[in-house]
């Protein structure tokens, strides 16, 4: 089976069958990962450039790593080093890249919808690192792929997701990916932080988190951005991390094989207690262990790859 | 054929015969660039160092392809990164980049002459990838492949260059290719752009730009530095792209078969409009993709490898 | 022979056999290094992840081509694009980097302990690239290796370090290493930079620079850090250059076979004159050169590499 698109943009829009064959991908290739040389020729000669107008140290090199894993060439550029501060376009800068025989450019932008702004223009295959407060599909397929990886399947999961959900597009892309695979996604956080009319998704808001949690399978706790503590949306840090930390007293009344899961980095302290984070319960690293499997497969597929009888060729 | 030189500091001084088998060469790559797996192993165990002192996303990756491509080791050093913040002098910087042993340094440096002053007391091989006002080579290489692509050769081709000639190190470049090779050369734009005496060159100046590009095969227009508009050099951006900017009503006039060029970074409606930068005579991306070809024949030719019947080995 | 060790952390503690191990896979790996293709296949697969929190060119570049000359993959992350803007912890964006399977974490950080904490918490290969003011243990094997190189071995050999002993991690490093294989070891410099107590190391000071450098095999001439320049440890450059500059008078009255070292970057004219850092006893680039044999020889052994016969496999 072949993936029929050229770029991943979201998770919005993608079929059970298209999400699914990701996974299998995946999962073939965290086997490869786990070989004495962990590496396929599969994309040799192809180039991609990872293209970061917000640093993130992670996602970089979670990318970095599927490219060379999957043997292809692979450029770096930072925000700073860019010429945008020659006043270039995006576009013109993504057009020179192109010209320079890109396969693949894997964009982070602080504007949502710039990927699918290029995706449109470009050849190439365009990949949502995480547009603004919009999407991060590759985050949101490796938080499935972790929780499929436990479960077995998604249908009928229960997973609350908790924090700023008006900020979060690992939020977004899991609630597109996972109300698409059946699972059923609660909501919560203080109400400043969920948007308004967020149950037209398919999902249900409880702003008291304890009952939020109560049955959940799964607890996804976003990360605080700290520069929102104005006033504005929250009274305090540790007003926060009262209401709606993951703590240990909260953690104890989870569910027997509750994940606790958080997209990183994390803020000891505020919305998880260091206990919980590296506890029993937590499968945070294993998220960024997957992390470098997903982008394998998104790449593989983006660029052709079959998956047959569930391996890559 | 082999190239007999160690360094590529400029067009200035380059026979014809040279400035050939570099073109020749760059052919050669240009289809390597065209097949499955666009890469030669040419280089393996060769290592190059991209010693960028002013930032520019579009050389250093183009040189970073090129390198890679060739299969070169590769390593790149931003001015921030280097050691210069702790007052280490240049050549010690490059001299300690060589004692590791490094085959190729490719250097940009805001000051004309640094690639020259490496060149005389390092055994490696310098390419100049930009000195201050003084020449970018590479550049002019490759904007005279692409109009050698289009027109087979440049024996009487005439090229206007409109802009700020002054301050350009294409500008420069191209002067001295395009006259070895056989092309005439005019140049216009504000009076406080033209170099006094630039006639010496072999070229001509004609302040009237629609005069200047009257008889043009190729216009190529400059970057217009906003930081210039200080009043010193032209009144304002308005005023130049009135004046200077090569937009519709003008590009309707050009002859037939007229190439528009332009190095990049563009400014979008100020030296030229986004409907000419992107119409049917643009060859701008051109340059960009024979870029890549075009340092991949330089870097091959200086580590002293040869073409026969018009093919790299 | 193979190293029974994680992690190279420091000089401290190793003893002389493994010194003595790691000095003769580097002196197999010079060798290497002269071959037309300076390569081995050694660690294809393997994954290295350069964590720079002070910015270094020469340690960050020395390390990435050790890493690519025994064909590990290599990531290099710098302090301000990490994550640690955003508030995680140290010992979270390494435990991510693992979950990524890195097989190799090269640290470089301003406090003292850094490495440690690390390596006693994740399964990867830690290896200091210099922390605070404690150690830089490849700088000082690779210093050693130039010294053994010279004079076949280090027993009895008398060294002269000069300068602010108290700040220098690379002054530290080589008093274990020397102390262990058996060399004399002589601190100088002004007596605010010289660390109380540090006799119990088994050294001599010797205020009087002049008399320090009398007998002395070696000279190592360390940076002065300019920004200590506040009149509390010295009272100005000048002075300093004037009391323990190495200049052509003292250099005239080294002994005949003297060496002279330093680890870079150089501020010529402050602590060693010009002419008698390019002179001819000086073997400043040698250890710039040694450095990458040095460091590929760290990451071979700590992999697990043997050596037998003197020859890595």
């Amino acid at each position: 089976m072949k993936l029929a698109r050229k770029d991943l943009l979201g998770l919005e829009g993608l079929s059970r069958e298209e999400i699914e064959l990701l996974l299998g991908a995946a999962e073939s290739f965290k086997d490869v990962l786990k070989r004495k040389i962990p590496k396929v020729p599969t994309l040799r000669g192809k180039t991609a450039v990872n293209l970061f107008f917000e640093a993130s140290t992670r996602t970089r090199v979670s990318f970095e790593l599927a490219e060379k894993r999957l043997s292809a060439d692979s450029v770096s550029v930072s925000a700073k080093m860019s010429s945008h501060e020659k006043g270039e376009t995006l576009l013109d800068t993504v057009r020179n890249l192109q010209a320079m025989k890109m396969d693949f450019v894997v964009i982070r932008h602080g504007s949502s919808g710039a990927p699918h702004f290029l995706a449109s223009r470009i050849d190439a295959s365009v990949i949502n690192a995480g547009d603004g407060a919009h999407e991060h599909p590759t985050q949101g397929l490796l938080d499935i792929f972790t929780m499929r990886e436990r479960f077995g399947g998604l249908d009928g999961l229960r997973v609350a997701i908790v924090g700023d959900i008006l900020h979060s597009r690992v939020a977004r892309s899991n609630i597109f990916g996972l109300r698409t695979l059946g699972a059923k996604v609660v909501l919560s956080g203080p109400p400043t932080f969920i948007p308004p009319g967020v149950e037209e998704l398919g999902v249900q808001v409880e702003p008291v988190f304890d009952r939020a949690i109560e049955d959940a399978d799964v607890v996804m706790v976003l990360r605080i951005q700290k520069e929102r503590q104005d006033g504005n949306f929250f009274p305090s840090l540790r007003e926060y991390a009262i209401q709606y930390g993951l703590n240990r007293a909260r953690a104890a009344k989870l569910k027997d094989r509750c994940l606790v899961m958080h997209p990183g980095p994390i803020n000891r302290g505020v919305e998880i207690e260091p206990q919980v984070a590296d506890g029993p319960r937590s499968v945070i690293l294993d998220q960024v262990t997957n992390g470098v499997a997903v982008r394998m497969a998104v790449i593989y597929l983006l660029s052709g790859g079959e998956v047959e009888h569930g391996l890559v060729s």
